[in-house]
């Protein structure tokens, strides 16, 4: 009845939700939640980009599919835009729902 | 001066908010926060639920109290309602107030 | 490429958000988000303090870092302030340039 899975968040400027929701999407997540935070980013390159509003995706995914997802934002975002992004083990009340 | 925790997580339909803090309170939850987020459900039933606004519900509780409330919400809200309920292990400063 | 954190949370009301960020940074926080939430506090002496807006501000550090911000929150505001502040361990994607 529960399920060990990991939890993907990723903190991102408002203005690239849709592609992100979209690429974890294509990696199998099947629910997310998405919410409107301030975020002031690391100092260096693009600290002014974190200011004002982003957003916080968060998707329950297994493993593999939270590996996938963070290698196609390191190749695709990492370089040019304000993205965080980290994982963590939560065990899920009827997690098998999300194992796509 | 620092406990171990259950952080347990409740992301669900706003209308279910109040009688969601009332599940928590009786099992013991002293304290939550209350986020209101965006979500899309897992494919199937009850996607459409998920579009619009929900909330996400978390409090710190004994290990005992989150696996009570996970069962509660497994028998009265999963068959019928969006909800999604997950717990994390965390290191809470003071925490024995969330003891009860 | 993958950093192993300790992600910091800490829930207190608006009013004390700049105080608990620059105290943050002080120690070292190179970013974090801050997000609107309500809560709703412990039953004893401050629960009145949490009714209404509040805030829930993350960061992303190394492992003393936490603990430095942990000391100082416990020793300057857990007297007199509604402050809620827990540790977690997540793991970063590129998250080198959060080590400070």
């Amino acid at each position: 009845m529960r399920v060990t899975l990991i939890k993907t968040t990723i903190v991102t400027e408002s203005l690239l939700a849709d592609k992100i929701v979209a690429l974890i999407q294509r990696h199998g997540s099947t629910g997310h939640t998405l919410t409107k935070v301030e975020g002031q980013g690391s100092r260096g390159v693009r600290a002014s980009d974190w200011e004002g509003r982003n957003v916080k995706i968060e998707t329950l995914v297994a493993e593999e599919t939270a590996n996938a997802i963070l290698d196609e934002l390191n190749e695709k975002y990492f370089e040019d835009y304000a993205v965080i992004a980290w994982l963590s083990e939560v065990t899920v009340l009827r997690g098998e729902k999300f194992l796509g």
